[in-house]
């Protein structure tokens, strides 16, 4: 099976060949949706798809790449058969960050793009359809429409992003008929799933942080993608001469958003998969002089799920109140942005932990602490997701991205695993 | 002496009638070096020294108002005595910071004025001259030449800030030229005075600071104007991405920069005097979502005497060496500026203890963490300060700044009773 994973880093290479102009000229990759780059990388795909053995490859209303490999007996046959077959759906984005990687959302394409193209090899089918899409915008870089691609799947496309314009005031309608796709909604309202005639869906992806790679373990078991809070925080306080205002007659607001920061690090340290972080700080109009009268920054929480994520956000809350209070100093939180965790689906999620057993791997845990096309799936069937570790300490939306070879051979095996044991079971309730 | 207090008020306003345009139509006050309220500011002043009786009242050649009320042996008349008579210098600025207040720096020309006042009522002569400046400039707000007034009596003026331009391209020669000043650097090196001749220099200040309004005194006697040093630091970590890095694997560059702040608020806290205090910060690009991987922020530390000032920033850099260590990130500190302490010479401070007790107040001691005028004498001579109680929390810096009618009485009568004092000595040394 190494041989796939040679052909996952030979295809990451040819899609990576297809970079928007000005950052192409300087060796960086960056593919965002419906570019020129954007659509070549989509043809390209559609090509890798079809060589494979896809027996269908199309292009969807709004950009999806989307190959199925029919059953042994297709739904299409439905008539010969009085089984109705179910679809098992996979995938992921195929668009990237500015200045990204070649592996982030393209690796969930292609692993289950190399099992299709060795269940070709062993001229073996299925006993349901398997629907792989490489969903064209993940990232929300152009417009700020994350997540459209797999939201169009989930009837969760927002029919006025068709008016909304990039930087250069191209509509979102436009670079879609530019792209030659009709811009249409009722084409893109078509394209919602219904969840009935699934299984589920599975996505891999690269891990994008540290663990898998500081713990020498090549594949994780995703379970659940983290449930978040964002924040812009403000704390008023009282400017005054640095030089003449005693140390206890102070009202500094940035140490207590010094102190808010600490604790929120220590109170995320107290739970299993909570992370908080505190990404900005500023004293508006500070000098090195004056004791600082204001203090912006921002909070992000998450936790692996919801009840975990308020407790988080609620104590950071409460604590952050008491530090302002004994400082002297008003404490204000304007909530920017709240997600639901996704928990995965326990027998899918089951499904994951034996298919990484099955190829000699320890089952290692784990969340996920970045959001991935899985969790607009959640919304209306099972999922369950498997990393792939990163080279270079897991970094992420960064050129050093890297994943090895071997890495995404075993991915592979998993993936043709968890098929496997798909089959398997469908055949013995049969 | 009340009415002493009534002039001061008095003085103060008609001394704050004249404000920079832009400043003034906001009814704020803004008196900056040489501009034409700034020199109408010196003639209101002069009108004042020569009404309350000085016998000579002169504007030197970096604007300067010099006001001197000869001693009953003046040294004019030295052939006719025997005794070399010397001259108790005084004075403070009357420059302001853009939109400031009307005490900071005129209070400590205007008390002395309101003695001389007195003493002329009173029809009584000194031992010594009393000389009266109204130093020019202090706050360093039009040129980068901070002290250049109390600098020219030192020796301590740089002749290259003639050719120093404000934002509008005026050249600080320029600028003397059109207030009717010669801008000779020859005209400014004469301005220098011999200390031999000196008994001391003592300034009255507000004090800029909380400590005599929230402690409920009227007076307090300065024992050093604090030393100081500010640097620009720099901490560098890693940036990542704040989902999916675990609390246990960051370098997080913002969390090491709170850490230091708080430890220089703990280190300060531990001293008697000592202060120290973050500005600025922030996190260059920044995002809600990634882990600071730079975080600049600023330090300012002072400490009424150099030992105390050295040990306190020797602790801090050695703690944020340690935390940069523990928290895997880089610690960079630049000095950016470095001043050395000015204690008051002990028999001048006892000079002021005496007299505020002698006024009926307790003595209380406290240390300047502002600099002043006095700084710059303190390098050529014995001098030492009295603090005049600030309202609103000794607001400085800000129109909220003010002084009551009762205080300034009290700190003339104090003002009074240091010059008395040194004629009982000066005479039983006869």
């Amino acid at each position: 099976m190494l041989s796939s994973g040679k052909s996952i880093m030979d295809w990451s290479e040819q899609l990576a060949q297809f970079s928007e102009p000005q950052w192409a000229e300087k060796n960086q990759l960056t593919c965002t949706y419906l570019t020129p780059a954007h659509i070549k990388t989509a043809a390209e795909l559609q090509a890798i798809m079809r060589e494979a053995g896809f027996d269908e490859v199309t292009t969807d209303a709004v950009g999806n790449v989307v190959g199925i490999y029919r059953s042994a007996h297709s739904s299409t046959d439905s008539q010969d058969s009085c089984v109705p077959v179910k679809t098992l759906l996979t995938g992921s984005h195929y668009d990237t960050v500015r200045n990204g990687g070649k592996y982030d959302g393209r690796l969930g394409i292609l692993i289950p793009v190399a099992c299709v193209a060795e269940l070709v090899r062993q001229k073996r089918r299925l006993p349901f359809d398997f629907e792989v899409v490489g969903f064209s915008e993940e990232e929300g870089q152009r417009f700020r429409a994350t997540f459209l691609a797999s939201g169009a799947l989930t009837g969760d496309f927002d029919p006025t992003w068709l008016a909304q314009q990039d930087a250069d005031g191209v509509t979102m309608k436009q670079a879609m008929q530019t792209a030659g796709l009709s811009g249409d909604i009722a084409d893109i309202t078509q394209l919602k799933r219904d969840p009935s005639k699934y299984l589920g869906f599975v996505e891999a992806h690269i891990e994008q942080g540290p663990i898998l790679c500081e713990g020498n373990l090549p594949l994780g078991v995703v379970t659940s993608i983290n449930a978040g809070v964002r924040a812009t925080c403000k704390i008023t306080g009282l400017a005054a001469h640095a030089g003449t205002t005693p140390m206890n007659m102070r009202q500094d607001a940035l140490l207590a958003a010094a102190e808010i920061s600490l604790m929120a690090e220590t109170r995320a340290r107290q739970d299993d998969g909570s992370v908080a972080t505190v990404g900005q700080m500023q004293v508006p109009g500070g000098s090195i002089n004056v004791i600082p009268g204001e203090c912006l920054f921002t909070l992000d929480m998450r936790a692996p799920f919801d009840h975990q994520r308020d407790a988080l956000v609620n104590d950071i809350l409460a604590q952050a109140h008491v530090i302002a209070e004994r400082r002297g100093v008003h404490f204000d939180f304007t909530e920017v942005m709240r997600a639901s965790a996704a928990p995965s689906d326990p027998q899918l999620q089951q499904r994951w932990e034996r298919a990484v057993q099955s190829v000699g791997q320890p089952i290692f845990k784990l969340n996920s602490g970045a959001g991935h096309d899985a969790m607009k799936l959640h919304t209306i069937m099972p999922q369950a997701m498997l990393f792939v570790r990163g080279g270079n300490r897991g970094i992420s939306h960064n050129p050093l991205e890297i994943i090895s070879a071997e890495d995404a051979a075993l991915a592979t095996q998993a993936f043709m695993a968890l098929l496997d044991g798909f089959q398997t079971d469908l055949a013995s309730t049969k």
